[in-house]
This record gives structure tokens, sequence and C-alpha cells, in this order.
């Protein structure tokens, strides 16, 4: 089955919101089976709707339409709805009962605009919206089935999940789909793709391989279409076991994970903790690490050293240190992760100095230069790296990606010990 | 001038990422005058992209494609473009030159895909790009204007900023158009509206004011129209200096400031120094506070206390207080704040402990529970917040937004005094 999303507002085309719908429907369409093909937005006006319908009609067995139905003047969907299938308004008893009953439960008087709501396409099918007043419509033409939904996010959702999808899945025409994405990082995608060059090329006609690289990581997604989803996945499972050995060093997780949530699995597995001390990282490891629920059963905290007095006073840098070889540099991470280490009492540190711009770059110290130093039970070491470009988010970002990396392939080779 | 944008990319119809580049790319159109009529977001396939394409020529202006530029097999745009507008892929020395640099200074090697990067359709111009190995690249036909750019969010942001805008503007189409956004916290939308309405109401017709609330804030755009953007600008602050008496307590910063910037500033003004200490936060706070560049002149640093190990021994929280109290506790707030504040010898201090969740919650503190604590030269206090639902992120960030306001307003009436 092939559908197409319309959504419908002026606020999404100026970047007042962002169409976090369509990303929604998308996936849910996805693990049933039904390939969007195209998502279109367009402006709260009735020609662009037709002709967006229109367009849509042309092309997808379903066309999911949202937004554009609530009470007031500028919501027109359901009026250029009637117009496009040539239908009237028809008032709607059920719907009226259900509206009443949702203003008596929040215990507000309904106005002329509210009982509008029950006014609704003669044609179409009323699907039942339980969290809102603007229920779902679906009409059908010429083998394309639409349905009209209401923007507000939790409302759709509902209505996709509890209406919407179990029809479709009446209808016979979804689809069986299996997805699987390896998180790889370390090397890039031009390499990636030529060392998996023989793997790719031998993936069966039923499997499709794509490519998603970020700066940090590069994702490999596998994607399988046919009757049975146990099947699949079988056939996707045994691909990436083919996949793994030529590329184990560079896999870390699998679909949605982060890297700070693999290296919390891989710390409580192990029993370990986990200590930071950041300086030009300014925070960012330990939010990473604290956006993980669960965190504190192994994460013990961070020193943030934005001056040397700090460095010098609570992770004892020595000032001799600092004065010879300055903040950014490979004794003064060294001394950071030990530092660390030793005020928190943990098994595992990582540890950051460097210059993360705009300014404050030297010739010999260019901005984007970063030491980041790894301690473990057995071993302690820091390296240097030099990020390209003076934008600060971005150095920041790399930095604290690159310093997890090289925690998670210390844990890792501790593991093996 | 009337544009649409075209977005590729498989990875945003089955909804593994949210196309936030076209909301961006919205609010900085809009911003200048040029309005989005439509966007689509249409697969990795030659067919639907050319169909696209071919849609938006007959109603644009301008047509803004993203995506589908990376090196590998499945990013096809290039080789559709050139078939599009009948080119063929010719080598363009100035863009090798740049991705060579760009490995050089990684220190990584080149391979043919890379060196690919440079063949580019014979009939556009370049728009060099900085901060990645794909440019943007410049079309003309029939009075439509398209131009193709990386879908990497940042290296979009540079194209459209520092090529596309420029050379936008040159072309005399954009409209004069001078936006200002008042930044206000402190007094809810319905409530502002209120004591705003009389200002409000006798605006010029030429400008237009826009509320856009988000939980943290208020922010009041005003949109000014018209030939000349050196009148609108005058116009638009003159309007700004009619509304300062009226809400000047609410109002904390103008267009993209943060927080964390505007506290910065008045913390440079003053000579004075901050630092942090971070429960529940886990460093984030911190993290936005570095998020600023120039930030060592002021910020020294802070200390996420992830156990109460660390509150006891890095910032001094007597065992019986925790033992007596809880961590998530006033008497604790208190005891961080002053910790930090000497441990660090700071003028200005924050500290946050409280339950982010999604688990941890007891019904004397449920999740959302959050202590922060204020201390200055001249006052040190704690405030007790419940923030509703058990979204980590969401609690994490609101805790960390409401420290900084807590703290500016505490920085402003030092500056009173």
């Amino acid at each position: 089955m092939q559908a197409e999303i319309i959504t419908i507002g002026d606020e999404i085309l100026i970047g007042q919101i962002v169409d976090t719908n369509s990303a929604w429907i998308g996936e849910q369409f996805n693990l049933n089976g039904i390939e969007i093909m195209q998502i279109t937005s367009v402006r709260d006006n009735s020609d662009q709707i037709k002709d967006a319908l229109k367009s849509a009609e042309g092309r997808a067995d379903l066309v999911v339409i949202t937004g554009g139905l609530g009470p007031t003047k500028d919501d027109i969907t359901k009026k250029v709805l009637c117009e496009y299938f040539e239908t009237e308004l028809e008032f709607h008893q059920a719907t009226l009962d259900h509206i009443i009953e949702r203003f008596n439960l929040r215990g507000i008087d309904m106005n002329k605009l509210n009982r509008d709501q029950a006014m609704l396409p003669a044609n179409c099918s009323v699907l039942p919206n339980k969290l809102g007043t603007a229920p779902g419509m679906w009409f059908e033409r010429n083998n394309t089935i639409f349905v009209s939904m209401p923007g507000v996010p939790f409302e759709m959702q509902y209505l996709v999940e509890f209406e919407l999808l179990p029809r479709l899945r009446k209808t016979g025409k979804t689809k069986a789909i299996y997805h699987k994405t390896v998180l790889t990082q370390g090397v890039p995608e031009s390499m990636l793709a030529e060392r998996i060059a023989d793997w790719e090329d031998a993936l069966p006609q039923h499997i499709k391989l794509a490519y998603l690289p970020n700066p940090m990581a590069v994702r490999l997604r596998l994607t399988a279409r046919g009757e049975d989803v146990e099947t699949l996945k079988q056939d996707v499972e045994h691909e990436i076991e083919k996949l793994k050995p030529i590329i184990s060093e560079s896999i870390y997780g699998y679909n949605n994970e982060t890297l700070a949530e693999v290296i919390g699995r891989m710390l409580v597995e192990r029993g370990k903790t986990l200590g930071v001390a950041e300086s030009c990282t300014g925070g960012y490891i330990s939010h990473l690490v604290t956006s993980v629920p669960g965190c504190s059963d192994y994460y013990l905290g961070s020193v943030v050293s934005y001056s040397n007095n700090i460095k010098e006073k609570v992770l004892g840098v020595k000032a001799e240190t600092l004065e010879k070889n300055g903040a950014v540099s490979e004794e003064v991470a060294l001394q950071m992760v030990e530092g660390v280490k030793k005020v928190l009492g943990v098994d595992y540190a990582v540890s950051t100095t460097g210059i993360a711009g705009p300014t404050g770059g030297t010739p010999d110290k260019p901005v984007g230069t970063v030491w980041i130093a790894i301690s473990g039970p057995n071993n302690t070491f820091a390296k240097k790296y030099v990020f390209v470009g003076d934008h600060r988010e971005h150095n920041i970002t790399r930095s604290a990606q690159t310093a997890l990396q090289m925690l998670r392939r210390m844990v890792l080779e501790d593991l093996g010990k």
C-alpha cells in the first residue's frame, strides 16, 4: 500500500512549528508495511489544498491529511473536503453527543463554533476522536482512501493507532516490513562503503541498505519487505551476522541507542562507575551521560573546570604543568583524568581540555584542538584531536562524542580481558 | 518572491528523522520576506524527485532542494539534477581543492567516492560549503531559481545564511522586511496581552505583532514590511521604546539571545564570576553557560554531584543534612550553592537537586520535584518547583532554565543596588 501525507497550516510553512506529525505517521506506517511516498505541506488555502489532494489521488492508495480542523475561521479543511468530494456538511448526532460530554466534563460552556464541529461531510465515515472534539473522516474514491485528522499530535496519534490502522489492516493491503539499524563509528561513510561493498552487493533482493551519516556516526539501515515479519526479521539478523566480522570494531549499537546508553549498559553489566572532568566540553559529556534514565547507578559526577584554579584545587592538576604546557596539553588532560578518578573514586574517567572557539586559537593550538584522556582500571592515555572549523557548538559536540567513543572502546577492551 | 522546499531522503518518509530543515528554512525565508508556499518530501527516487521539481517549477520563483548529496550510491540528487537540467557532471577544481584540504586537516585518506564529490553539473553556479564536502548548487531556468544543498543541518544552515540569502538579496526580488523579537519572562501570555493591549492597538498598519510562547518565555515578534529596511528598523525600534516602560521588568533580551548570553553580558559588565553545582540537571546548566563564546571571562566551572559522596567531599554538604532531609531538599540545595561558591571562589552560584525521572519519585517528592538555590554577594535563597510530567529531558531543561531565570533576577537586582 502506497500512501502520501498532506499537512495543512501556515504555521508549518513559516517555520513556526516543526512538522513532527509526518515523521510520527511515517514511522508507524513503515512499521505496518505502508510505504509513504510523499509528504506535502501546504498553506490554509483552498486551491492549494485541492491541488495537493488531486496530485496525491493520482499516485497513492491512501492519502492522510492532518490539520485545519479546529473550530476557528482559519481552519478550512472540512469545507475544502466537501468541495473536493462534491458533498455537503451534514449533522452528526454521535459527534455532538461526544462534544457535549467533553464540555460537561470540563465544566465549560459550548458555543456555536464548537457545535459546528458536529457538522461533517455527508459521504465520509466518521472516526470517533476520544481525545478531542474534531473527529477523523474517511473518504473513498476510485480506489483511493482519504483520511482527514486533526493536527493536534496526541489526538492524531490516538486516531492512527486506534481507528485508522485497525481499519487499514482489514483492507488486507498492508505489507510486512522489518527494519534494523546498525550504528557504527570511527570509519567515515565512504571508507565504510568500500569495506562492506561485497557484503552489500550480495544482499538479497528484498533487503535494502541505506547509509545515514551524521558528524559522529554512520548508521546502516537494513529494510526487508515481504509476507511475514518473523521471516523478514530472521533474514535481516542473518545479514547482520555476516556484516559483524567485517566491521566488528566499528559497531557500537543498534536502532535508536545513544552512545551514552550503550556505555551505561556496559558499566552496569560490569558493576563499574564513571566520572568526568571537562574543560572545553563544559558539562556536555555529563549532560549526555545523565540524559540516560537510571544513570545514577554508575555515574558519580563531573568536575567542569573552566579555570586553571579549579583544575589545581579540585582536580589536583599541578601549577607547574599548567605553566609549562598550557591548559590544552596532554599532561593536563592526563592529570585531570587521574584527578577526577581519585576525587570521585570511580573506575573509569574521561577528561577534555581544548579550544572550542570561535576565538582563543593560536598557530600552535588552533581552534578545534582538544586533548581527550581516558582512564580505567588497567590503562590511562590521552589523544589529541584537531576538529576543523571554528563552530563552537560543533567542536563541543564532536569532542564529547569522541570522548564517549574512546571510553566505549576502553570498557570494551577491558571486557575482553 | 514565492518559494517551495523539496526535501529528499527515504529517512524522512519512514519517520527516521524529523524534517527540521524545512522549518528552519521557512523561518529564515519568512524573516527575509520570501513566502514558502509548499514543502514536499520525496524518496531517493529519480522519477519522484523529477516530478516534484517539475510541479514546483510551475508554481515557484525559487525551489530549494535539500538532501541526497552524500558520496554513496543511495544519494542520487546530483545525477537527477543533471538529467532534469539536461547537463553532464563536470570536474570542479575548487571543490576538489577544498575536499583535499579538509581530508588533510583531519589526517585521513580520500577515496574515489570523496573525489567524485568534486564532479558537479556543468550548468550550475557552485555555492562553496565551508563546513562540508558537498557544495550547494544554483541553477536557473525560465525565471525559476533552483538551489540544491546538503541535508546535514549545520551545513545547510551555513549555506543559506552565507551563500544563498546574500545572492537572493542581490536579485532584488526579496521584500524589505525588518523583524525584532522582544524576549519576556515571568508574565503569562494572556496577562501580557492584556497589559500591552493599548500599545498593540496603536501599532502602525505596517508593523505586525506575533506572540510566540514557549514553556519558559513569551517572545513578542514585531515585523515591519515596506520599501526601505533602515526606515523599517527605525519604526520598529520606536515602537519598542514605547513598549519598554510598560513591561520593563519582564524583558530579558532581544531576538535570538539566550538567557545564558544575557547573564554572561551582565556578569562581564559588572566584573563578576559564576559557578554551578548541579545534581538533577547533570551538567546541562554548565553546558548552556559554556555554549556562549567568551564565557571563560566569567565562568569558572561546575561540580556535577550525582552522588552523595561528592556532595559531601567536593561541595562540603553535611552527611547529617543528607541523612535527615534527603538529597532533594532545601537544606542540601543551600549547602551545595554555598559549597560551590566557596570551592570555586565565585561571586554568584546556582545549585539544583531534584528528581528528573522517569522513575525515582515518592509520594512526598514526585518526579519533577526540584530545589534550586541561588547565591550572590548580597543574598542566598532556595526555591522549590514541581514540574508536571515524568519526561526526563523536559524536567532537566525546565530546571536549568528556571535556575538561569532566578540567577538573572538576582544579578539584575544587585545591579540596582
